[in-house]
């Protein structure tokens, strides 16, 4: 056994130049100990993982005052109670996630939580709904957000999918480069978010506060409309449910406990609490402003559209430069929440390819530790996404929440499992804690569910329990391959026998010289298989007899045999197929060995231009022969 | 040597219900001994070769009134003299081609002429001037009859593309059952436009004298605008360009006799003649009743927007019945004129194949003696062109035209040539006629040449001139290859020495064992590749020792190498490559085979699970290393 270390693996491989673009754009490589360089603490935290939380403050109060609109004045009046349940149902959720991070100081996603206390069924079904999740919220975050920018911006409305993708593969890029990066990328949009946002609310709430309640806006927003219907629970059921768009990202946390750097769990936590403590914040102060300046929605569509923030700022502050200083970092923050998906989608495709639900090749870290299959396969789903919906996701909204809440249910659920199984001290009030959480998400994603279930929450259940069959099924497709690759027997130490060799030849060239000298090589039993038309008479004949057979002979070595096959149909593989099975058929016992010859050309743009039959032929063989028939590539390099 | 016909591949080498399923939608293979049956006379000539020039009577005059609209009613007077100059000239243009066709009875497109008589680099642009026409032709026919069908029912206009795309598949799929099977599909719809069209003239004509030359319309047509410009040569030149479209698709008989049953030449003719005669007197009838019923074009994309064609019918026979038909008629025509592209396209890249100015593929015939990867090219181009203008290729009508004026003009500059050469019988009177022809389309060429530059006819120049240049790099790539694969040696026969062998090995399993058995075949000098982490004990050493090392020791055969390579990096094909290179390195002299073990899954569904790693690594070795590195596939199918 020689064991070596790969250490000029990055030097050689590749000549120099292209090694230095590759790690100019993605980077340097890290090398397994030094992972501890890629990892992250809260203040990093919170735009690699945090951002889809966050921009929840911008379009959770907007979706559910746009659900009051039909009650006028008295429906603002509704919007403070209603956040307040979302707020603290965000606070409950908040420290159950506190509690499955300090259980699972490893990575505990709504899978793990699940999988490991309610069984693997439950954990596939909380993954599920996750992926579906994650997908959704990249296409409808980029969309947003793009939107929002065409709507300042109009000469990008023509533009919209083109910008779309164009952010979409900004978000793919860094996220490449790893979490860290992307994380240290968005630091500055994030935290201008964030203290723009809560300037206005400090300077709306000191001025509110100076005038007894009753501030008078300095832009007023626009007159809301007369009262159109009568409060009714289902229409605040369904506000309730807009508002709790709110709560999606939460999750991200718990689940990229690995990301973060050592004391892993109390980092993680430090995380999750910024990001809850500035999101509840959020939605209570603008809530509350709301309230005060008397805003609600304006109708999604028509010509007097106006976000509640821009409503909100613009009441406040009025429309100077800070306007739009705060609405440029809402509409950068729209378009980049999406990055909260590409944290949390690979991290969860890594757990479930360990655990066999998706291919190995989900579970690898690429050069610079990031689970390069996750990221890119997340692109290729939200691309498609972007392109079939043209870069309009309005649709898609619908489908959204229900995922996440779902996740969160099973989450709770499964701690509660967990408490009930570990007693150790505090149990009792863990439990407690997280059986609240599960009652309240619970009732949450049922409240929601059915309150969207017409617009489209049923799409978004079919979607989800379509991807846990996917991915059931690919876990019993791979527990079978291993069942028929497990091999506890020894090589045979006997000389094994020599196979048929089978040459598909066209004429006497280079290629045919070097596979005829290939296959001398295996065995003696060579079948050179010419297929040509009904009338030609080939002049391959002769050339055999040339260069072929009679030197043989002259050698006093075994003669190939050439077989010539005459097609009617001007076929080409169904001939050489059939040949194929026929000599199997004769020796069921024996190897058959085809020889494909094939031409590299030195330039890629002139490589296809070669092959296509070469390839065409290998996957018929690939495909419709049996273990016995092996494939021999044999390349010749062109010179020039 | 073995000869044998392989009569029995149509039965054995798919399942049965494949096989009927693939008759049922393509049609039962045509032997080569029966192609007389895929062969056309004249009445399905028409439909398979000449829609594009029969369209030209809807959109030819169309286009010219259009450019004549700023001079009002003066305009429809000068529009009779300008068609009268295009008729003329496609009736030279007829004349000239009657005698190609005569003169090469084999086919006599453009290329073949002008290749033969003024050279390869003529030929090719030639060639490629026509290439491009087709592609353009194909793209533009069906948007335009899709977008008259869309104006006559709005609710396809959000559908646009998809109803375009649908139409490219319907004649595709016709082509590639055979040019016979397009005529024939095609006959009904290409006749009832003739009839109706002739009805609409007759019926016309007659009023038209009955009433002494100032008939009263049944409808009204639009009244035209005033004159708002002078008229200039500039602008009558303009009108006579735009009305040369009308010319495209004369061609495609020359180029397409190799369709016709014998006597070719005579059936080619005929079907030509049928063409002209058509297109002449639809013309001629059209021009003659516009100055009579005072018609002119209306501003195309206003609301007042209808067709030439629409207000001739309209005045003639008025809104009944009789006229919806003939609407829908011009407007399904319209949609299939595409066909001519795709009866031209591929048997011109046959013979650009031929001679090695694409890959050989495009010069096989298919089951149905269909030139397949033609079809399936145009097919594809075609597509991209309709999806990249999203299915309205306005933008596209400028760059027509220019294309098939020149390969007009080189085909019969090429005529003037051969008759120089060849002194036969009245080369005299042929010589005379085709210096007629050469000249007039030499003009119009120009003229439509700088007429329409800014427009756009620069792109089509350069489209051709990129195109030439891409069939001349094919050309000289391929003649280089035959070069380098030229070898008139016999075979060594001395033994060959064996290869070495690299097996990359992951765990011990069936793949493991079978790549070593057939290793074992090759070579006693085989090195297992084993990648590893950089801290990980692989347990492969001691699986390595039990189940490979000691068996063969007990039976005295060489003991195989198994190497370890560690990578910081988590690379795998890196460590891999680079110890390639080192063998080769240290056995500059001898091959090296690579065994690549993969799994076949039983259904399609399954495949892409598997192999992604075997498959990069077969294209890296291809690639990136030499000739020597020979890969050998080793499918394993599962059971399951």
């Amino acid at each position: 056994m020689t064991v070596s270390s790969a250490d000029g693996e990055l030097k050689r491989d590749w000549p120099r130049w292209t090694q230095r673009c590759v790690e100019l754009v993605l980077g340097q490589p890290i090398a397994d100990s030094e992972t501890t360089a890629a990892e992250i603490g809260p203040v990093i935290g919170v735009p690699a993982l945090g951002l889809d939380a966050l921009c929840s403050a911008a379009y959770g109060p907007e979706a559910a005052l746009t659900m009051l609109l039909p009650l006028g004045l008295a429906g603002v009046e509704y919007m403070l109670p209603i956040t307040l349940v979302i707020v603290a149902l965000a606070l409950i959720v908040y420290f159950s996630y506190r509690q499955t991070i300090a259980a699972y100081p490893n990575g505990g996603g709504s899978y793990t939580v699940a999988k490991e206390n309610l069984g693997p069924r439950v954990g596939i079904l909380a993954a599920a709904a996750l992926a579906c999740d994650y997908m959704l919220n990249v296409a409808v975050a980029i969309s947003a957000g793009v939107g929002a920018l065409a709507s300042a911006l109009p000469w990008l409305l023509p533009h919209l999918l083109g910008v779309c993708l164009a952010v979409l593969a900004l978000i793919v890029y860094l996220n490449l480069r790893g979490t860290r990066d992307a994380g240290v990328a968005f630091l500055a949009p994030t935290y201008a978010f964030v203290a723009a946002l809560f300037a206005v609310l400090a300077i709306g709430g000191t001025k509110t506060w100076l005038a007894g309640g009753q501030p008078t806006p300095v832009v007023a927003p626009p007159a809301l409309p007369k009262a159109v219907g009568a409060v009714s629970l289902w229409l605040i059921c369904r506000a309730f449910a807009n508002g709790c768009t709110a709560m999606t990202g939460i999750e991200a946390v718990s689940n990229g406990v690995g990301a973060f750097r050592e004391p892993r769990a109390k980092n993680a936590q430090r995380t999750l609490t910024l990001i809850v403590v500035i999101l509840a914040s959020l939605l209570a102060g603008i809530a509350l402003l709301c309230r005060a300046y008397g805003i609600g929605a304006t109708v999604p569509g028509s010509a007097q559209y106006q976000s509640v923030l821009s409503e909100l700022t613009a009441a406040v502050v009025g429309r100077g430069a800070f306007y739009y200083v705060t609405m440029a970092s809402i509409v950068t923050l729209l378009c980049l929440s999406a990055n909260t998906s590409f944290a949390g989608f690979p991290r969860l495709c890594s757990l479930l390819a360990n655990d066999g639900y998706l291919p190995e090749t989900f579970g690898l870290r690429g050069r610079r530790l990031v689970f390069t299959a996750g990221v890119l396969l997340l692109a290729v789903l939200s691309a498609l996404l972007l392109i079939g919906f043209g870069g309009v996701t309005d649709r898609l909204i619908p489908l959204f929440a229900v995922g996440a809440l779902l996740a969160f249910t099973f989450s709770q659920a499964g701690m509660v499992a967990h408490w009930r199984r570990e007693r150790g001290r505090g149990h009792r009030r863990a439990l407690v804690l997280n059986f609240a959480g599960a009652l309240a998400t619970a009732v949450t994603t049922l409240v929601v569910g059915v309150s969207k279930f017409v617009e489209g929450a049923w799409v978004a259940i079919l979607a989800l329990v379509l991807t846990a069959a996917t991915f059931s099924g690919i876990q019993r497709h791979f527990a079978k391959v291993r069942r028929e690759l497990l091999d506890r027997s020894p090589i045979d130490p006997r000389a094994p026998e020599p196979p048929l060799v089978v040459i598909p030849l066209g004429a006497w060239d280079k290629l045919a010289r070097r596979s005829l000298h290939f296959a001398r090589r295996l065995s003696d039993d060579i079948h050179a298989v010419h297929v040509t038309g009904i009338d030609c008479e080939p002049e391959l004949a002769i050339e055999w007899e040339r260069f072929v057979a009679a030197p043989a002979r002259a050698a006093g070595t075994t003669v190939p045999e050439l077989v010539l096959k005459r097609s009617r149909y001007r076929r080409f593989f169904g001939p050489l197929l059939e040949y194929v099975h026929e000599l199997r058929a004769r020796h069921p016992e024996r190897d058959l060995v085809v020889v494909v010859p094939s031409v590299v050309a030195r330039r890629w743009y002139e490589r296809p231009l070669h092959n296509e039959r070469g390839a065409l032929l290998k996957a018929l063989l690939r495909v419709r022969t049996d273990d016995r028939v092996i494939v021999v590539s044999l390349p010749l390099h062109l010179a020039h």
